[in-house]
């Protein structure tokens, strides 16, 4: 019983990630894993991040989620575990788990730095600590083992800064693009409770779209829409279409939401003329 | 114990499909969930009904399929339960399926509207019903709801005509490509039962094949060849290549059979000159 | 329970994975289904025979590992069960399992022709053996069946040659690239014991790299780096980019490995004049 994710860069035409299964299930026969994704931008911790943040809390309470995207495996980097009233947090300490430390009261955090090395396989690689280290502490977890048993209590991890909108000039919101999914679809990090109340105007490369709608069938005459999506971010989109292909948007770029169309057109010709 | 299977448009990059299985995971751990395909063409919601129909056979008895393509999420499209004797079909009321209705003696069909908010995550978001509705209402059904639980029994859903060869001129049958697959190769609506006795000829995009084949192996000079493949559908392939780029072929693109190359040849040349 | 691991050139756009594993859980809805890569290049046997060689031994022993690229299906070509102290190895006899037997000691290996057509599905298709054959021969076994069921012990099955490093002139080492990952990692033949003790230059397309790393961290000023990666096997690497595409190099490309760097410099001046 109990169920593990896994969320990586490793693809899956490679066999990396049913490796790291393998050595899972060798140790706990009984888990159900569960992939998150596994085309993460190779090496883009902070995608991986965000997609973690918008998974993780529809599994059962007590899940054990794996996260690895790991540009410094080999080096001295920590590889660390957290807990928290929701689950499990497997990863090397880069970052990966910055929106759960967000989300967590402090004081239903505990972190724990993996060292113990009576729990890996032997011996481990250089090259592929999802496989050798954190694949089979996930699965002695799994087993009930408790987390002390990996290694000592830490202070804290790395996390970054959380991407926030920020109120830029004429009272303009101004948001970014944190991931763009399949459909083309630019999700944004402007949560629904940042957005002002009533009808707004929502800018991204020039193009101004009237409001929100409620579903993807609402496009306006451009074939653009802008709706708070499932993750309950705002995202940008096309009903038939990709607005990322569209807009030749991209990872970053800024997404602005104001009250006055006005100001928003005044603030795009500003940044022309610049 | 129970099998459920996940037939969507979302991709495998994205999160989505792995919050919708974090949610039927939370209702119940014990379930077994299969990938049908989550690779469907955006909003194609023929070729995931077609893909659909050629797959569920194989699964357990009592397996309940949910399939999501959705371009009228939020909208006030239904979302559906299918009863026939092979299992459980969940999706929206948009035409998935089908192929199901076509397939079941009337008698053996049941229909409800889903509509039982109960079973549904809350809040709903106007975007993701495979995971706030689909999702949960599945892994309700799999340990052992009613499911009239889930809603009224309906008298029809939406079902679109079947794709089927029809007979053109000169007796030449004339078929479509419903699904191209990662061979290349262009799986028709053309069934065994349809094909004459005896040896044929195909022509599609003006070339034509002399007879069937039964193996990938036996191709002809050009390197094409032609044959029922394993959904017991007529197929044109190439045996070390695509068939679809050599010829340039896309779903939907017309596949003819005759008894006579002659006026296979005639038909050819009448639309060439039109 | 029991494991069934699948590795094919299917892809996972079409429903042919998802019906294998239909008739596996029809079958035996107890077993855990594991996929190490259907993304083998299509009709690539070396290439997922090198894939599951890395791979199988992570799983538990008695670990059934189906194996299928299978460019014979419907001739004549057998269907072969090896059995090895590690687990179950399905497969058409097509050199698929080469590695196997290259491992195992020769005492270690039993081999059966599968031809008890009593545990295939019935019709057998001429084109989808995955489905009809191995899948329901590997959950007939994974339920406890013995081997022998399925048909006679054989003497010999097809393996090619394992392709190893040879020595060239001037004592340098002549590898080739069996693999390229998602990262466009180039991983080769020449395992960490056919490696010179000392510092060693890795040479390739002309580009020459001074030493082994331990890390994707260490790269040199060209960008490149090579080290004995998690399968054992020398690989040329990129930390932030891909080899692959840097080098514009290609599965069977070689890699050569000397003790100097002059008599490398030589042989590329050679090769270069003829």
């Amino acid at each position: 019983m109990g169920v593990i994710t896994l969320t990586t860069d490793f693809g899956l035409q490679d066999p990396y990630v049913a490796a790291a299964k393998g050595v899972i299930l060798s140790i706990n026969p009984q888990v159900t894993i569960v992939d998150i994704s596994h085309s993460v931008e190779p090496q883009n911790i902070r995608q991986a991040a965000f997609l973690l943040s918008t998974t993780h809390h529809y599994f059962p309470k007590g899940t054990i989620h794996v996260a690895v995207v790991d540009p410094g495996v080999g080096t001295e980097r920590r590889a660390v575990l957290l807990v928290t009233p929701r689950g499990f947090f497997i990863a090397p300490d880069n970052g990966l788990l910055s929106y759960i430390v967000d989300e967590t009261p402090v004081h239903e955090l505990q972190a724990y730095a993996i060292t113990n090395t009576g729990y890996f396989l032997s011996p481990v690689s250089d090259t592929f600590h999802a496989r050798d280290v954190f694949a089979p502490v996930a699965a002695h977890l799994s087993r009930g083992m408790s987390p002390q048993e990996f290694g000592e209590g830490i202070a804290s991890i790395i996390a970054f800064p959380i991407p926030r909108p920020h109120v830029g000039e004429d009272g303009v919101l101004v948001g970014h693009i944190l991931h763009i999914d399949r459909f083309g679809n630019l999700i944004t990090d402007i949560k629904r409770s940042n957005l002002p109340r009533g009808r707004v105007f929502i800018e991204i490369h020039g193009h101004i779209v009237d409001d929100l709608s409620h579903t993807y069938a609402d496009e306006d005459e451009q074939g653009l829409l802008a709706l708070v999506g499932s993750s309950g971010n705002l995202e940008v989109s096309m009903s038939n279409s990709s607005a990322a292909r569209f807009l030749q948007a991209k990872m970053g770029d800024e997404v602005k939401v104001g009250k006055n169309e006005a100001s928003l057109r005044q603030v795009i010709t500003r940044e022309t003329e610049t």
